[in-house]
This record gives structure tokens, sequence and C-alpha cells, in this order.
């Protein structure tokens, strides 16, 4: 089953929107073993949108449209591609209440205006997605035989990523199941803590051993996700007990991808708490942290100690050692590392300290050098990186490599 | 003149890596007064490329392809390109002496082997574009008139962000102009601290005077960009000399469009100093500070006060405020404020207390509540906001005020 996606909207062409719709049904697509054939952005114009269309079906068997769908006027995707199918509209009766419901929950007193009712006509023969974060309703239909022949599909949701997403994984992902035999039986790894190049390595023998098994990876600072596909469940059953035997604790648990997060329920299940004192990473961890809901219940605080005076003043980086081995050193972090689990009284502490850069290295302490101490009750492990990339790529680095080594701890204790 | 970008690879279709590439070429076209036809993602395989090609020289006059340049296997851009249009290729020497310099610097004894020289090879009568952030160059190329009639470009460039950015900047923009008569006049202003819907309205009477302007906006939560672009110089002229007027200090600096960014400049220009206390942003303001290099000569440190019991002992909020006010209260934030600044002695100081969510609102204080205060040596600012939207807008829209704030703070000074 070949899929496109077809994004429409003027301002991810103004690249003043960034195109996170794509890479989210990419990777919802991806974790069904399915890789996206093309995906298109076109403004909201109807000549572009059906040339779109005629492009995509010369070789998709699905399109998947995003944008267009709301009250306003350049919203257009549903008029321009009911014409081009040559389909009429209907009004559906869930989808009005949900307007009605959204609409008197804002505007007391007001009837529902006709520009906003018209979000509820969806096209005929259509299976309506419901939308339950806004108001315009998404559709999926069979595209009528007399136009390409062959069994096409096509979906369109709206443009807001808060409301395409759930009913992408909620609506479209069922569909697509309920029509292809020919999604295949695969799985979605996170392996946190191993550099992509060993992660291949690791897969070689697995990789010879199951000659029908696809295999792909793709790293970010966090981690590498793993991707298995195969036709036979039998296959893919057979790699993933591999799998869980070679990574075993680097796997994180399923449905986490985020390693923050994970930290945040070791943490909770073990009735742990964190804090921080961050360096050359300026808040970043205490702020990965606190993205997860629920991280108040672990994380009572953190310090930015920016400046030398503050790694003394705040958490009591003697002289001595800002002296003799400089605030980027193995000494300075374990200095405040364990200064401020006293100064906290918390369980784990994370402490780093480095040169991020542009400016600021030196022939002995080079841009892109990093020390970092994870402390877990009375053990404590420090490190020494020295990352290469822009002051964004180490500071980056640097919080996936803290996060990380606390979860090592984490899962080892 | 029509442009139209093409992304090469698989990646991209997978949603792994999110296509910057797209949103960084968009806004560069933008800032020329063009907005891209369509924007195409392929994988890295022949007869999709030449299909898209097919599709995007159908309409478009220039195709801006990005990827498949590299040393490996699956690179196969220019290849499949210099087949599809029947050219050859020659060696680039300044190309390959990159190579070389490049090579000798990661691996002393050995000489450059053939895979990587191979990038050194350029499709005949292309202009070179040199990759100064790495190994393959790009091309610009004229599609010779046999393939569709009429003047076609082709240029293809590095798949990296970092280096195709300098590369389409500072080689494609100047070909583009050297080309087109019409490339209009525009400009391209970055407004901090107004929403978007009352900068529309501000707009109004400029858009009724010049009837050939034509203007576009675009929201985030640090602040809106606003577009100009007319065919008229004079028209351009006039409408710049209004919006100065009308917008005056809320416009950024010309080149800069990041709030942090200017917050340091101005600070660093004022010879003041910034400490933070944060709650609900759990140190994502330092965060936003110190991702701008040099902020550590304005930017001491702060502290992440996430727990009630942080704020009493860290920064000596009362036990009677947070028993009587609760910890988000505009007591609470201005006792933050002020006892972080006689802490640290820095000239500037920001507190921000509120309920990001997803749990943790009640009737009295719903989620979405924050208050925060900002203060420059005697005068404070608190502000109290009620966000909608989920744990992760409400934290950035937090981020995003707080900076802004600040910023207003610093200009009337």
């Amino acid at each position: 089953m070949k899929i496109s996606i077809l994004c429409i909207g003027d301002e991810l062409l103004k690249g003043i929107t960034i195109n996170t719709n794509q890479a989210f049904i990419g990777q919802e697509l991806l974790s069904q073993g399915i890789i996206a054939e093309h995906s298109l952005v076109v403004a909201d114009e109807a000549l572009s949108l059906t040339n779109a269309l005629d492009y995509l079906f010369s070789t998709s068997d699905v399109v998947v449209t995003t944008g267009g769908l709301g009250p306003t006027a350049d919203d257009m995707t549903k008029q321009v591609i009911a014409e081009y199918l040559g389909l009429s509209f209907v009004q559906d009766a869930p989808a009005l209440a949900n307007l009605n419901k959204y609409w008197s929950k804002r505007h007391e007193r007001n009837e529902l205006p006709d520009y906003v009712a018209d979000q509820a006509m969806v096209i005929e023969n259509s299976t309506v997605l419901q939308n339950g974060q806004g108001t315009a309703p998404g559709m999926w239909l069979k595209v009528p035989d007399n136009k390409f022949g062959a069994s096409k599909y096509l979906t369109m949701l709206p443009g807001p990523p808060r409301e395409m997403g759930p009913m992408f994984t909620d609506g479209v992902l069922p569909l697509l199941h309920k029509m292809g035999s020919s999604i295949s039986f695969n799985k979605l790894y996170y392996i946190a803590g191993i550099a992509e190049s060993l992660v291949e390595v690791k897969m070689q023998p697995i990789i010879e051993e199951l000659k029908n098994l696809s295999v792909a990876y793709c790293a970010s600072y966090d981690g590498v996700k793993l991707f298995l596909k195969s036709d036979s469940e039998d296959s893919t059953a057979r790699a993933e007990v591999e799998v869980n035997n070679i990574f075993a604790n680097n796997i994180l648990p399923e449905n986490h991808t985020d390693l923050a997060e994970d930290v945040v329920r070791l943490l909770s299940e073990k009735n742990l708490t964190l804090s921080t004192a961050e360096s050359c990473t300026g808040g970043k961890i205490a702020g990965r942290i606190t993205d997860v809901p629920g991280s108040s219940a672990i994380f009572p605080g953190g310090i930015v100690t920016y400046s030398n005076e503050w790694k003394e003043k705040e958490l009591g980086v003697s002289k001595q050692t800002l002296e003799e081995f400089g605030a980027v050193s193995e000494q300075c972090v374990t200095e405040l590392v364990n200064n401020l689990m006293i100064k906290s009284g918390t369980n784990a502490g994370i402490s780093v300290s480095g040169i991020a850069g542009p400016t600021g290295g030196t022939a002995d302490k080079p841009v892109g050098l990093v020390y970092v101490a994870v402390r877990l009750n009375d053990i404590c492990t420090v490190k020494r990186y020295e990352f290469t990339g822009n002051r964004q790529s180490v500071r980056d680095r640097t919080v996936s490599k803290a996060l990380n080594t606390l979860r090592e701890l984490l899962v080892a204790e």
C-alpha cells in the first residue's frame, strides 16, 4: 500500500510554520511498517491542489491531506476536492453537535453563524472523523472508480497539529489497518545510551540470520530508534527476542520515546527526588525534566550556576578548585553535585559544566569539553565528553548524556 | 519567477528528521518577496526523483534540491540528475582542494579515497557552489533547452542544514537576483509584544492607502513576523515609514528575530546583569537566555524554585504568603524577584509562577494561570496571564511574555 502526504497551506511554503504534520504522519506510518512515498506542500489554491492530487494518485493508493478545512475564506480543501471528485456535500449531525457545543462554550448568546456551521458539511459517502480538539471534522473516502480506475482512498485532516494528530492516530490508522493485508509485522524500539554505529554492529548477526527482516535506524542525541520490519510474524518475533537480549536495559519501556519522561517515571516509581546544578546547559536539564507532567513530585528545584561566583556562592565550590582546576573540571562538577545534594536533600543530583562555545575554548580545554556528574544516593559517576558541533548541539548533547547517565544508575539500582 | 523546493531523503519521509531545510529556504525566498510554489519530499530513489522533477518543472522555473550529494551509496542526486538532463561530469579543482583539506585534517596519513573524491565531480557547465561547512559542493545549472523548452534552472544543495543554509543564502540568492527582474521590493519586520490580530488592525489604514502593497503576518509566541511586498519601491518605502511609526519600539532591530537574543543585546549594551527565579517554566527562561552566545557576560545564574520548599528556603518567600495567597500569586512572584535580586546583586530579575497543567488547576486558579514579575533596578512589573493550551504552550508562552516584558523595560529605560 503506497501512501502520500499532501500538506496544504501558504504558511508552510513561506517557511513560517515548520511542517511538523509531515514528520508526525511519517513517524506514525513508519511505526506501521510503511514509509510514505511522497510528501508534498502546496498553497491554498485550487489548481495547485488538483495538480498535486493527480500527481500523487498517479503512484499512491492513499493520499492524506492536512489543512484547509477551517471556516475562513482561504480554507478550500474540501470544496476543491468535492468538485475534483464530482461529489456533493451532506450535513453531518455529530459534527454539527460538536460545533454547537464548541461555539456555545465561547459565545454564550450568539447562534452559530453560517460560515462556522459550514464545517459540519462533509463530502457524501465519506467516513467522518470527529474532531475532539477543535471544530473541523476530518473525512476518509474512497475515490470514485471512474477517476483513476483502481481503488484509491483520500483522507482529509485539519491543519492544527493538536487536532490532526489524534485524528490520524485514532481515526486514520485503524482504517488503514482494515484495508491493508499489506501491513507488515513490525516493531519500534527506542534505545538510549548507545551510538548508532554500535547499534548497527550489534544488529549485524540478527540481520544475517533473519533474511526477510529489514532494519532501519534513526539517531537523535537522546538515542537511536530501531525499527524492525518483516513480512513474517515469526521473523519479527525472533528478532524481538534477540534485540531484547542484546540491548536489555538500554531499551526504553514500550510507548516511552523520551528520556526525560523515562527518568521521571523511574524516580517516581522508586520514590526518589532529583535536583540539578547546571552551568553550560543553563537550565535546559531542569527544563526537560519539568516538561514532563507530574515532575513536581520528584523535582523540587535546581540552580543554574552559570558564573564562577554563583558556583562558589550558591553551591560552595572552593576557590582553590576554581583556580587550580577551573570551572570545567571533574573536581568542579563533583563539588557541585555533592554540595547540591547536601543543600537540597534530594536522593539524586546532576551537575554539568562545559564550554559550549562558540568562544571560550583553549588548547587544553577546547569548545565542546563538558564534564557531567550524576549522583544517586552514595554512587557518583563523573564523565568527560569532547563534543563536536555548535553551541546548540553541545548543549543538547550534554542534556541527553546527563539524563541517560541518571537513567542508567536508576535502572541498575 | 516560480520556484519549487525538492528535498531528497528517506529520513524526511520517515518523519525522523523534521524538514527544517524547507522552512529555511521558504523563509529566505519570502524575504525576497517570493513564495515557493511547491515543496516536495521524495526518497533517495531514481524514478521518484525524476518524476518529481517532471512534475515540478511543469510549472516552476527554478527547482532547488537538497540532499543526496554525500559520499555514501544512497546518495544519488547528482548522478540521477545528470542522466536525466543528458549531461556529463567534470572534476572541479576548488572542490577537490576543499575535500583534500577536509580529509587531511581528520585522517593525517591516509590519502583521499575515491568514493570521497567523487564529491568533487560536478555536472558540466554548472556554477559550483563551494561548501564552507562540509565536503559536498552544490551546483547551479541551466536545464538544457531541449528538455522543457523555456529557460529552467536547477540548483542542487547538500542536505545537512548547516551546509545547505550558507550555500543557499550566499550562493543561490545572488544567482536568483541576477536572473530575476521579477524580484519585488519587500521588507520583513519582527514585532514583539503585540497580538497578531492587533497588528492586522493597525496595518489596515496602510493597506487601504497603498493599493499595490501586499502584507502577510505570521505569529509565534515570541511575536509576529510582518512581511511587506510591493512591485513599487516607493510603496514599500512609504509603508516602511508608517510601520516604523506605528510599531516603534515593538520592532526588533534588523536581523534580530529572537527575543532572547535581543534581551541579551540590550543588557550587554547597557552593561546590566540578569538573574531568574522560575517555577512553572522550570529553567526554560534561563535556557533561552543562555542559548545566546555571550550571555555569560550578563547572566550569572538562576534558580528553579519548583517546589514551595525551594521558594521558601532558596528565595525566602514567606510561609504566610504561601499559605494566604499560594505559590501562584502576585505576592509570591514579587517576593521571589525582590529576594532574588538581593541575593544575586543583578540589575534585573525575572520570576514566574503558574499552573502549567495538565493537572493542578482549581476553579479559582485554573490551568494556564501564570504570574510573571520582571524587575529592572527599582521598577517592578507584575503581570497576570490566563493562557489556553497544553502544558507545553503554557510554558512557552510564559517564557515569551517574561522575555518581552524585560525587553520593554530595557527599551523604555
